[in-house]
């Protein structure tokens, strides 16, 4: 179809690399070079060039071969899809469409490993040249044309025989880079986006416990099992290479990044409690953030010691540093970027409402470009994109007109549910197609060990201390419901995959993709089944949490997320939201007198006009159970609830103490108005039979 | 921030490469080979290998230059879209969204060309070594350890010494397949699915003229008017290189892309008579597609007679063989793509319309994997993604739920909003950005007349024939704004990148280039004045086109538009529509009754209950200009207005005759009960002021 094209510029797509670029060969030949240089000779002499030929490959070919490629994934996509439109005709809660993207994917795996075979005809001309060194870029000079040749990537000697067999494996497979550069960054931001930050807030001590402290010490706990499990494998002698402790370490923090994604989405079809999802949701929203950069920190570690894998404290308080480093950096500049984007929404936005479309081309163009420029400055682009999609759905949203509320919502809604079920569909087709799988199994049961024990080193400490803290426990049957809502998925993925260059590499690879396709299939599958034996209340309404919290608790919630909450709240409510939305007091009446011309040129008309009818953002500016439902079309009364709820319940003052207390004692003017709307009180000792059959019923 | 990678697959997107990778080179060294093989040496002989080592680059900072790089370009679009607001506040006409992109690309150029020098330590290990062949992968054995190269182009000669310093330029640019795999396909197939079908198919006999022998003769004329300015060139010694005849008729293609979007906009904005609009549309959409068939079937003649540059008559009818083959092909494979869509969509989407998200999620990627579907059997799959357009908004659409037609529509139009302004202000960049420009400026002035002459030549001529053809006449000035409304646009440019390896094509590019410039920026602006200048009603809504036109007038419409529309309408009513969408009448009441059983299993239980409030799909489910105008948020009581008039109008029997005949005598009462909704009436001789000012207040 498409004519020859000669002049061929890197994708863009390509300029989204990692520094990656860099690899060992490049690094080795620059040693070998200083090496040279100190002996004084040439850094890299004349060789040999023997050649091997391979007989022409036909680029037509190759190109329908790659569109053919790439139609495989869609296909296993809309497949996908419709199977899923299926399950959820039948209310079917056995296999969330996640689990059922990687059945695909493996199955396709399989065909495209042992069904399809590559016509030899269909090869490269490959020739071999012997040099010493192997620079990112190759000058080659074919007869007086230069012709320029990038580095593709090592060739283990034994695939250089069958170089061309695995080719069209190869083609099936991505560079690693493209979860991180684009298939991640709209779920990350989708995850911040629809937090729901009014309970994610009320529990952000124990959040940021869980996701800080919790994913360390599992990070820890696993990182050292399994160097026991290594060791025993190297008395073993099953050990076919290096594993140091920091490759122990750097699994422990690959496989601590939990994604409940299937868990969250049946919380959400049965109305679980809402602490429950709220904890939940936040340590996995959080927690990837600290797993990628906790990875990239002990990844920094390595090279420290030159290679002599000792124990070494400068360079681990190096490491520490570029954690703490990285993180703050990249939540600084996420959370900048999304108070910039208010603040530009803020100005022009009312004055753009007419233009839905190019506000959310502004909204989806501004998101991208703080995971760019996160990337640029060297910080973590996913952090950033996490930090500014929460700050965005907090301030920039309200700026928003309606009409492009919508469309920004299912923009990112679409955006998030293909690339999640893109990244579980090609999990398991790399099951197969994955060229250099080593499983072990002495390191995958030891794994799989360790991912439990950690979990529990998790969870369990941390919420008796945290108990300690909060009056409003969180029960026992909440914490074992958090234990096994453990699943790894899209994130563990990404970065095992992101580096499979060495034996440890690859053996971690393998165990990963095991670990998620085991929790997300058996976990994820067991979670109605869990909950109901768990005896944790469903069909809860997102607004009505307080109904089964006795009055002394609820008070006891005021206190518990006082000291953070309420600090937060105050400077929010009174400064933040009237600089950077048309919701929010004016600041005339938050800030000291003393500046009140300042208030009084900052404060926009609209606000006072607010001030009558003031709505609480919180709550409807929220992406909530909702909106996130629109997905599936059903209780979007239950957002409106909320916003009507919200109006009635913010007619208030502007100081954070008698707003928190309306807030909290409003529970039982709601348990008035809203026991109508009770969906179904249920005992907590409730048959799983009817707890599905009620929810069906239920929430419809 | 992010860690380092060492595997590298090849990226999605490079999958998506052209089968560009067939270089000359490659070729070459098959021929050089053969050659060998002939003498019975080994192929390709061992030779020295000298290098030039130039200081090493640092990854981490290359990583962070491309993310700033595709920054620029999103800041570009930002930047943009601001302006966009402004001018579209102010409803300043004179310069369209994309003319401004181009503007803002050709500033960024000049900065990066001038303002931003590379640190010179930013540096590629180069190392070139001499070969007599040169593949397309290279196997470099660095001690006893293989790493893979791909060949990434051609380097010229001069630009060898400073490789590093348009290193950064070179990262700015794209493969050109990123126009045709990435950008063009949601253009073209937005362009499709808003196309207004029911006036579509009314002009659809002059807009296939239009379409096909329009460019057909202008691409003839282009091409050897430029012929003869190359024989003038090489007469006063100003070529620098090969320009053969097939070069000139490629050019001739290239340039025979019509793009007026920015005209259509402003079109769209003072409701032009919508006959006008029509024609414009349906000519520039379908002359897309012949352009580019044009232009691969051109390059297809090019290699035969093995490079001797004379006239093969054999030759060209293979290449018009291929045009007809991969044009019809295409236009099979998209038609055909939509009915399937058109019946799953059928079968399903009734079940699935609670889940919004799910239909359109299916949607998108089914448009898509007509793309692919057609590069993978070797067709043009942007043709395919057109005809998939407009199948698929005649039926398709039909089937999806209301809230996933609004949420399909809006992605697409972002899609279509952000890839447009995307090329644009690249096409600024590259004017700067690029290497190989070569301004003629003989040849551009030949060009210039050349694409006018060719214009003339196309419009002039046609329209006399078919104003034999149709009693409803095309009157002078509507050919007038047709001459005048022949843009280049984004399909010029990508053709013209495509390949940009020769001389001749290098000049090719640069000068088309300049004609986008030309065009968009003069023609664009000056439309409003060129209206009103050639007297064409605006202010017309798109339901009542009869008003304007007398009597007589209206019937020819039918009388012309029978033969083709009556045919096409009569069977699409009867048998297509109830088939594949809900909508249309009972196949029991179409088919004859022998095949009684087939239709009532055939029938679905809708279409029974739609008998009787059966919708104009005609016309309510064309995304038509009230829709498109859901960009800037008007008139979106004009789609209602047309939907109400189709339920009126559509209480008819099944014979296309009456119906048709119902549809034009409908007229009439529109003119009675759409009385009221005249927005403006004014006369023909309007001077341009009260013209713009009258459309300010009129559609708003």
């Amino acid at each position: 179809g498409a004519p020859r094209c000669t002049r061929l510029a890197p994708l863009r797509t390509r300029v989204l690399r990692c520094p990656g670029s860099l690899w060992p060969p490049s690094a080795m030949c620059i040693r070998d070079r200083a090496g040279a240089a100190a002996r004084g000779e040439a850094a890299a002499r004349p060789v040999a060039l023997e050649e091997e030929i391979v007989s022409e490959k036909a680029a037509e070919e190759s190109h329908r071969q790659d569109s053919a490629n790439l139609l495989i994934f869609i296909l296993l996509l809309t497949l996908t899809i419709l199977t899923i439109w299926l399950f959820k005709h039948r209310r079917a809660r056995f296999l969330h469409e996640t689990g059922l993207a990687m059945i695909y994917g493996v199955l396709m795996g399989v065909i495209l490993r042992y069904g399809i075979h590559v016509p030899s005809d269909v090869n490269n001309v490959t020739l071999s040249c012997q040099v010493q060194t192997s620079p990112a870029t190759l000058l080659v000079n074919v007869s007086g044309k230069y012709y320029e040749y990038t580095l593709k990537g090592e060739i283990s000697p034994h695939e250089l025989n069958n170089v061309q067999d695995n080719e069209m494996l190869r083609k099936v497979t991505f560079d690693p880079e493209v979860f991180f550069n684009i298939l991640l960054p709209p779920i990350i931001f989708y995850a911040g986006y629809s937090l729901k930050r009014r309970h994610f807030f009320r529990n952000l001590g124990s959040i940021l416990a869980y996701a800080f402290l919790g994913t360390a010490i599992s990070c820890f706990v696993i990182g050292s099992i399994m160097y026991g499990c290594v060791a025993l494998m190297k008395v073993t002698g099953q050990l076919g290479g290096d594993f140091y402790f920091t490759d122990c370490l750097l699994f422990g923090a690959i496989v601590s990044a939990t994604d409940p994604v299937t868990v969250l989405a049946i919380f959400h079809e049965l109305q679980v409690d809402v602490e429950l999802y709220a904890l939940l949701f936040g340590e996995s929203v959080l927690n990837d953030a600290v797993a990628i950069v906790l990875s990239s920190s002990i990844v920094a570690y390595q090279p420290a010691g030159d290679n002599s894998h000792t124990f070494d404290v400068t360079a681990m308080f190096k490491s520490i540093g570029i954690f703490l480093g990285i993180f703050s950096g990249s939540f600084a500049m996420g959370a900048a970027t999304g108070v910039v984007t208010a603040l530009i929404s803020f100005s022009l936005f009312t004055k753009l409402r007419e233009f839905p479309l190019l506000e959310t081309g502004l909204f989806f163009l501004m998101s991208w470009s703080t995971f760019l420029l996160a990337e640029a400055c060297g910080f973590t682009g996913v952090v950033a994109v996490l930090f500014c999609g929460i700050t965005q759905a907090h301030y920039t949203y309200n700026n928003l007109s309606t009409e492009s509320q919508h469309r920004t919502k299912q923009l990112f809604e679409l955006l998030n549910f293909l690339a999640e079920n893109f990244i579980f569909s090609y999990m398991g087709l790399t099951l197969f197609t994955f060229q250099n799988h080593d499983f072990n199994p002495t390191f995958i049961v030891g794994a799989f060990f360790a991912i439990f024990l950690g979990r529990a080193a998790n969870i369990y400490p941390l919420s008796f201390l945290l108990n300690l803290g909060r009056r409003n426990k969180i029960g026992t049957n909440l914490q074992h419901m958090m234990m096994f809502a453990g699943l790894r998925g899209a994130m563990a993925f990404a970065l095992a995959i992101r580096d499979t260059a060495t034996y440890a590499r690859q053996m971690m690879f393998s165990t990963t993709l095991l670990i998620v396709f085991f929790t997300v299939w058996v976990f994820g599958g067991g979670t109605t089944a869990m909950l109901s034996c768990l005896h944790i209340r469903v069909g809860v309404d997102s607004d009505q949490e307080h109904l089964g919290v006795p009055e002394s608790e609820r008070r006891s919630t005021k206190a518990e997320s006082a000291w953070l909450f309420r600090l937060w709240y105050n400077f929010d409510h009174n400064y933040l939201k009237p600089l950077l939305t048309h919701s929010g007091p004016p600041l005339t009446t938050t800030l000291p007198s003393c500046c009140g011309p300042v208030a009084r040129c900052l404060t926009s008309p609209q606000a006072y006009e607010n001030q009558e009818q003031l709505k609480d953002d919180d709550s409807d500016l929220i992406l909530n159970d909702g909106d996130i439902s629109l997905t599936y079309g059903d209780s979007t009364v239950n957002a409106d609830s909320i916003t009507s709820s919200g109006t009635s319940r913010r007619i208030v003052g502007n100081s954070s103490e008698d707003a928190l207390d309306r807030e909290l004692a409003f529970g039982d003017h709601e348990l008035v108005i809203r026991g109508t709307r009770l969906v179904l009180p249920m005992d907590d000792s409730e048959p799983p039979s009817s707890l599905v059959d009620s929810a069906r019923h239920g929430p419809a």
